[in-house]
């Protein structure tokens, strides 16, 4: 495998930040990989497991020899974290690292990143340009937007291995001013992991995975949450069978995480709740008026079209 | 393994009932096993596939020399299929037999069984007692309800296999003049198929399954039913991960069945269905006003209950 890259730093060494090191790692795509984030002992067990080379518990010292950094933390610490890496870059005079990240839902992440990176803060005395960006400093347009479909329910780099990525799909949902070299080098990275990569709308992106995965998430934790105040609950679960714990299986996901996608990706999820909820009154009406057809109907398609679109 | 009986009569020879006479064979706990059903087609295959040894397309046939005769068709079917046990087995003179079903709700198959098997329908012309027994013909007494807690998405004799039971529980809702004997013959046959056996008064069964498996797959149902008419639907589905395919995974079964397992058990499941109304409700509600604390207190409490209840 070709090197891509020297210096990688990651910032948040959990399940996605844990299984991109572990799988650039193994495909011999760059040399060096510094770890950063706020817990010291989640980034002592991601060294410990082989995952990092190196740790900072400080951003700003972390990335100042990246090449590349990743931003793989929950979505409510992204505005935070971008402005210790702006500082991190331009204190250390690097202007030519590209940054990405791997956030659930990209329109307000995108966003983030043109206001911050891009921002007059006070620290730019010169050079500054029309749309904002200051010769020799790091600008949004070296930041590439990125979201890797593919997790488990578990988290921390303990949850981490090599082959998450392995055929799945990643977005990268660049803005029109994106540096073209930029989208190049995290493609190509993302690729050594084995994902397939794509590019797309940030706000088609959303949508879509307000459909396919934020929707689901929180039906799945609506339905155990709803369960939990029955009467007999450990006898209710006790004769739960392996449908219940397919469907529940990402209620075991991380809340904090999730509850940063939902804020995050506020208007397609809403939007997709009140389309479910629509859903499910019609299924409600059919079963309580005895229409057995139109239940049937309903199941049918279903079946049909989750069986084309799966196997 | 012990014999436990000469002649088992299946009637539905698809994944529930070809599972059960698999499992039974392999454990050597009945000699010889007749298939019946409405399709000549599935047990023809169910022969070739030797879950069966034998087929009669007539049930009151195939019934007449069975010690137990297990009953794993749609509910829907339940009330045409126990006419023609009863008419079969008194033709026959065969007042001993046991007779149990797989339905997935009880308090309709029970009352079925109460009302077909102990009914004065012309045929009986002496000799009928206070309850309605006649003596010498098929009673109630000798049917026990049961509902084996297994499955899969799929169907058919080819989804069939012999450890689809193993260490899963079987649920027996006899009524109080249930004949002890049965249910101690229908116990040991499940236990030779390696499940565990456990008795429950049926409305409390139902309403335990129409939480911890009916409402599951209406959600799956509605889930990919309420995408399907979203723009860009291909698109939709290609970008699914793991978490989608589980969710969904059991809006892949049968349509048929499961319209008859919601009308069979109506109430219960419209209890459930309103009350994960209402959690959808909390949770829309939490997320348009951007309650961060409450989505993430809701998603911890169903993580926590989850872990704990399938760990």
């Amino acid at each position: 495998m070709t090197v891509l890259i020297n210096n990688l730093c990651v910032i948040g060494t959990g399940l996605i930040g844990g299984s991109f090191c572990l799988s650039l790692k193994q495909a011999g795509a760059c040399r060096h990989i510094v770890g950063a984030g706020r817990s010291e002992a989640t980034l002592q067990k991601a060294l410990q497991l082989d995952i990092i080379d190196h740790y900072e518990t400080d951003i700003e010292l972390a990335v100042k020899d990246a090449d590349v950094v990743f931003v793989s933390v929950p979505l409510g610490a992204m505005a935070s974290v971008f402005k210790q890496i702006k500082t991190g870059l331009n204190k250390a005079g690097n202007s030519k690292a590209v940054v990405t990240d791997a956030g659930s839902s990209k329109q307000q992440v995108v966003q983030l990143a043109a206001e911050i990176f891009d921002a007059n803060d006070g620290d730019a005395k010169n050079g500054r340009s029309e749309d904002g960006v200051v010769e020799g400093e790091f600008g949004a347009c070296r930041f590439v937007a990125g979201h890797p479909i593919a997790g488990t329910e578990n988290s921390g780099p303990e949850a981490a291995f090599a082959e998450l990525y392995k055929d799945r799909r990643v977005i990268l949902t660049p803005s029109a001013d994106t540096d073209a070299d930029a989208i190049t080098l995290v493609t190509e990275l993302w690729q050594a992991t084995g994902a397939m990569v794509e590019t797309m709308d940030a706000a088609h992106h959303d949508k879509v995975l307000a459909a396919t995965s934020h929707l689901p998430h929180i039906l799945a934790f609506g339905l155990v949450h709803c369960l939990e105040n029955m009467d007999d609950i450990e006898n209710v679960f006790r004769f739960a069978a392996g449908g219940f714990r397919d469907v529940t299986r990402i209620a075991s996901s991380d809340p904090v995480m999730w509850r940063d996608i939902c804020l995050n990706n506020q208007k397609p999820i809403l939007e997709m709740m009140q389309r479910y909820r629509d859903e499910l009154d019609m299924l409600y009406n059919a079963l309580e008026s005895g229409d057995g057809e139109k239940l049937k109907e309903i199941f049918e398609h279903a079946k049909k079209t989750r069986d084309k679109f799966t196997h």
